[in-house]
C-alpha cells in the first residue's frame, strides 16, 4: 500500500487506521511520504502484541517509487471514486496474465495529484460515492484476497483472540522457556 | 448504524468517515450520542451534491435506543475484533427467520462498554486483528448487501460520476426548468 498526501496532525488518526487496515487485510507494507512518528510506533506496538512482519516504510519520492514498482513487473492500482468498477478491476488483477505480480495500491488524502491517475495501471472505484480511503482499501483487499485475508495467521504474536459470541477472550502465547 | 463513544475533536475525522461510509454502503442513517456539528454539516453538504436521503441523528441514550430497536423486531449487530467470524454472522443475518428485519450495526471508538456486547444479538468480528471501525463497517455492509450497495442509486443528486479508467468525469444534473 502506498499512502500519499498525508497532512500532519489533521490526518494522523486516519493514517494510523490506513496502516492498521493494510496490516490486518493482508498487505505486507505501507509506504508513506512523511508522517508523524506515532503512526510507526503504533504499528510496531501492534506487531509486537499481535504478530506478523508488517512494515511501515518512509519514502521520499512516491512517483519514482511507483515507477520502479512497475519496472520490476508489479502492478499499480489507484483507488479513486472516479475510477472503474471494483468487480471488473478485481477480475483484471486476478486474471492469468497478472498472476503473481505484486500489487501496489495507492490511496490518498482528499486531493490526489493527477500523476497518480496516470501512473496507475488501473484506477478503481469502490463505489462512485465519496467516502473514505480506509473503507476503500479494506473492501478492495477483501475482494482481492476473496476474504481469505481475514483468517491470515500472524506469526510470533504475544496475544491471540479466541472468537467469542459474547465478551472478550484473549490467549497469551506461552512465554519462551529460559533454557 | 449506531456509533458510540465519540470523543470530541480527536475523533472528528474518523466519525465523518464512519458517517460517509454508512451512507455510501447503503445504510439509511447513522445515530450518534454527541458529536461535533461539522459531521452533520459535511453529510448534509454531501447529500446535496451526491443525492440520497441519508440521515445523521443525534440520540441521548444509546442503550435505550438499541433496546427499542430490538423490541420493534430489529436485529442488533455489534462489530468487534473479539466477535465470531464475519462469514457465519452474515449467514445468520441473511437467513430466512431474519429476513426483512432491520439491522442496527453498532460501532465504537477504542473502548466499547460491556453493555454493547450484551445488547447485541450478534457480536461479529471482521478479522480478529486490531484495525478500524471504518473498515469493519464497510466490509460488513459490503458482505451484508453482497456488493449490490456499490451500485445503489442516490436520487436527486446534483452530480454524478461517470466511471473512468483515467482521470475524473463528472456530470451535472440538468437544472430544473423555471416553468
Amino acid at each position: 500500500v502506498l499512502r500519499i498526501g498525508h497532512r500532519l496532525v489533521r490526518d494522523d488518526r486516519v493514517t494510523t487506521h490506513s496502516a492498521l487496515v493494510s496490516r490486518a487485510f493482508g498487505a505486507e507494507a505501507i509506504y508513506m511520504t512523511g508522517v508523524d512518528i506515532s503512526v510507526r510506533q503504533t504499528l510496531e506496538s501492534v506487531g509486537k502484541r499481535w504478530g506478523g512482519q508488517f512494515r511501515v516504510e518512509l519514502i521520499n519520492d512516491w512517483k519514482a517509487f511507483a515507477r520502479q514498482w512497475k519496472n520490476e513487473g508489479g502492478r499499480v492500482v489507484h483507488l479513486t471514486m472516479y475510477g472503474t468498477a471494483l468487480s471488473s478491476g478485481i477480475s483484471k488483477l486476478n486474471c492469468k496474465s497478472n498472476a503473481g505480480r505484486n500489487v501496489l495500491v495507492i490511496i490518498g488524502a482528499e486531493k490526489v495529484p493527477r500523476e497518480a491517475y496516470d501512473l496507475a495501471d488501473y484506477n478503481i472505484s469502490v463505489g462512485n460515492q465519496p467516502h473514505s480511503e480506509i473503507a476503500a482499501l479494506a473492501v478492495f483487499l477483501d475482494r482481492l484476497f476473496s476474504g481469505a485475508e481475514l483468517s491470515k495467521k500472524f506469526g510470533g504474536a504475544a496475544l491471540r483472540i479466541v472468537p467469542s459470541p459474547r465478551g472478550k477472550k484473549v490467549r497469551e502465547a506461552p512465554r519462551k522457556s529460559i533454557n
